[in-house]
C-alpha cells in the first residue's frame, strides 16, 4: 500500500488529498501537528483514533509535533461560566502533560515525537500582533462555525475571547510551520483557520486529516468520560474486557477499523469478534498476558454464569419505566405478575448476574435506554433487554 | 447656574445624571477624558462641540485628559480595506498630535490639560490580559452596536479586530481611572463599554456626557471634511465668514447653542444673526480684528453685488434637473424661454455672482439640492433657489 492510501484509511476527509499526496511523495520529512488540551489528561479509546493515525505518519518516517495547549489552560475560562475549565497552575500543567505523554507513548514513537508548549510563542505576541491576527477573519466567518452558529441562533452567549481560540490554534500552525494537522470532525473549522493563517503568512498551508469521532459503548453518543460510555486506556484489563464485550454488535466494524489493524470478519460470531477486539486493545495498553488473564476472568465471571449465546433479546424501550416485577411478567420470564413477585421474594431473580429483591426497581429509564440488561429467573430462563 | 446645569446645557444625554451631579458637588477634582484619533489632525467646528464642553469642565476646576489614540493609529487598519486608515509612523503620529494640540488649545486651557498616549499602557498588555478583556463582552453585545448590527445584517464584513477597538477604548478609561468621558452620539456604545470595564475592575464607572453631532453647512449631513460641508478651525477668516453666511437659517439656533456662548435671538434678521455668529467664531479661532476684516471683505465682495436683503426664494427642488434657460423662464426672471436664451447669450445672467453663458447648464441636481444659488438677470432681477 502506498503512503497516501495508508493515511487515507479510516480518515473522513483530507484537505487537500492531492497536496498531501505530493508532500508524502516528496521524500521530505513532514511535521505532523496534533494539538491537545492539558486540562483533561486521561485518554480513552476515542482519543486514540487520531493518535493511531499519527503513529502511521511516524511509521512513514515523519515527525509528530505533540502540542500541549498550555497557554489557554493557564488562563482557564475567564468568563467563569465553565466549571470544566478552571485555570491550571504551571505545576498542574506540567503534571498533566507528563500524565498525557505517559499514555500517548503507548501509541506514538517517543523518538519521533517533539513535545512543545504553545505558551512559548503565544505569550510573546504583542497586542499589535494579536490585532493583526484578528484582522484576518471576519465575524461572519467565525459565526459559520457550527457550535457558534447554533449558540448565536439560540441566543446563548458567546464571549468574545472564544473567537480568539481558533485564531491562536491556527497561529500555532504558523509558528510550527506544520505540514499536516490531524483532528476530529469537531476540529475541522479550527484546522482550516490554520491553513488560512499559514497562507497569509506566506507558508504552504498545512494539509488536514479529519478523523471520525468514535462512538462510545452506548453506540450513540461520542465516547466521552462525562457520558460514562468510555474505555480509558489506563483502565485495568478486566474492566476493559468487560466493557468491550458489552459493545453493540453494530459498532464492531467501526471499532476494528479505528482502533486496530485487524480485519473485521463479518462471518465470525460477534462474541468471538469482540473477544478478539478486547484482546487486541488490552495487549496494546497492557500486555498479551494481561489480555489472556482478562479473557479468562471474564469467562469465569460471565460465561460460566450460564447466559446462553442465543439469548432472546427484547427492545428495551418496550419496558420503559416499568417496575421489575411487571417486566418479568411481560417478557414471559414469569408466568404472571404475582409469580414474578414470588420469584423475586424467593431470590431467584438476577439482573446482570446480580440478585435483585426489590420488585419495584425500574430498570429502563430514558437514561439507561442504551444499557444492556440481562434478566435471569432461576438457572435457565434468560432475556436480554437492549 | 450650578455646575451640573452648566454641563447639561446642550448635552443630548448624561449617564447617569444623578451620579455626575454627586461627583460635581463632591469638591473632588475630576478626570475628564476625551479620546482622539491622531490620523486626521485637522479640527473643524463639529469637533469643537465636545471641546467646548470640556472647557466648561476646566472652568469648573477639573482636569481634562486629552488622549491620543496612537496605539491603533500606529497599526492602521490591518485589513487593508480602509484607505483612510494607513498605519502612521511614530514621527507622523507625533506631528499630528502636535498639530492637533495646537488647535485644541484654542479652546482648552493648556494648564488644566494632560496629554497622554494610549500606546503607553496598551502595548504593555499581555496576550492573557487581552483574552481576559475580551471575555468581558459577548458577541451579541458587540453586534448590538448600531454600525456593527447594520453591517452584519447587510452581510458586509466586520473584521474580528474591529471588536477589539471598543474594548481597548474602554480599557483606556480603566487605565486612566476616568471620572467622566465625553463623546458624540456615535461614541455612546464605546463610552458605555468603558463603564462596564471600570465596574469589572472595581472602579466607580465613569459618567458619560453625550454631545449632539453638528450638522454641516448643508444642514443635513454631519459636518465632515470628506463631505465638504465643514468649516475648519484653521481656515482663513474670509473663508470662515463666507461659509458661515451661507448657513441655512434653520441651523442657526443650533450653531448658536453648540458653538458659542451667545444667546440666539429669533427676532433678529437672519443675516445679522449669521454675521454675529461668524464674528464670534472668527474671534475665537483668529482674533476680533480678523473678524472685523472678514466682515468688511464679505460686504465688499457679496453685499455690494447688489443682492437685495428681501430676495425672492424659490424651492430648489422645483427646478431639479432643468437647464438654466428653463429655470430663468420658470422663475420669472426672463419672460419666456427664448428671452432667457437671449439674456444668457447677451452675458446678462449671473449665478452666485458669476457670469454664465451656457443655457444648458443644469444647476439643481440631487447632489446640489442643498446648495444656495442666487440667479441674477441684469442689475435688478434676483431670485434665490434653495
Amino acid at each position: 500500500m502506498d503512503a497516501f492510501a495508508l493515511i487515507q484509511q479510516g480518515a473522513l476527509e483530507i484537505i487537500s488529498g492531492d497536496d498531501l499526496k505530493k508532500k508524502l511523495n516528496s521524500g521530505k520529512k513532514l511535521k505532523i501537528k496534533l494539538g491537545t488540551d492539558p486540562s483533561a489528561p486521561d485518554l480513552h479509546l476515542g482519543h486514540t483514533v487520531v493518535l493511531r493515525k499519527l503513529r502511521e505518519f511516524q511509521e512513514l518516517g515523519h515527525e509528530v509535533i505533540f502540542l500541549i495547549g498550555d497557554f489557554t489552560a493557564a488562563i482557564g475560562d475567564p468568563t467563569g461560566k465553565s466549571e470544566t475549565r478552571p485555570p491550571l497552575s504551571r505545576a498542574q500543567i506540567e503534571q498533566n502533560a507528563a500524565t498525557y505523554q505517559e499514555q500517548v507513548f503507548k501509541i506514538l514513537d517517543r523518538h519521533q515525537t517533539r513535545v512543545v508548549y504553545n505558551s512559548s510563542w503565544i505569550s510573546q505576541l504583542t497586542p499589535a500582533d494579536i490585532l493583526r491576527l484578528m484582522s484576518q477573519m471576519t465575524v461572519a466567518q467565525m459565526l459559520e462555525r457550527e457550535d457558534f452558529r447554533k449558540r448565536y441562533a439560540e441566543k446563548r452567549s458567546i464571549a468574545l475571547h472564544e473567537f480568539l481560540y481558533p485564531l491562536l490554534q491556527g497561529y500555532d500552525s504558523v509558528a510550527l510551520q506544520a505540514d499536516v494537522e490531524l483532528g476530529g470532525t469537531d476540529q475541522k473549522f479550527n484546522l482550516l483557520v490554520g491553513r488560512d493563517l499559514q497562507a497569509a503568512a506566506g507558508q504552504e498551508p498545512q494539509n488536514i486529516v479529519i478523523m471520525p469521532i468514535l462512538e462510545g459503548l452506548d453506540g450513540v453518543h461520542k465516547m466521552s468520560k462525562s457520558l460514562g460510555n468510555h474505555v480509558g486506556i489506563t483502565e485495568p484489563p478486566n474492566e476493559m474486557f468487560g466493557k468491550l464485550m458489552s459493545l453493540p454488535d453494530a459498532l464492531m466494524p467501526r471499532y476494528y477499523q479505528l482502533l486496530t489493524s485487524l480485519t473485521f470478519d463479518k462471518n465470525e460470531h460477534p462474541r468471538a469478534a469482540k473477544e478478539k477486539l478486547a484482546r487486541y486493545i488490552i495487549t496494546q495498553y497492557h500486555s498479551a498476558a494481561a489480555a489472556d488473564a482478562a479473557a479468562e476472568n471474564f469467562k469465569n465471571v460471565f460465561a460460566n454464569s450460564g447466559v446462553p449465546d442465543d439469548i432472546t433479546t427484547l427492545p428495551a424501550k418496550d419496558f420503559l419505566d416499568l417496575p421489575l416485577a411487571k417486566i418479568l411478567a411481560a417478557s414471559g420470564l414469569s408466568a404472571t405478575n404475582s409469580e414474578a413477585k414470588r420469584d423475586i421474594q424467593a431470590g431467584a431473580v438476577k439482573v446482570n448476574g446480580q440478585k435483585i429483591t426489590d420488585g419495584g426497581l425500574v430498570l429502563v429509564t430514558q437514561d439507561t435506554l442504551n444499557v444492556e440488561f440481562i434478566l435471569q429467573v432461576g438457572k435457565r430462563k434468560f432475556v436480554k433487554l437492549y
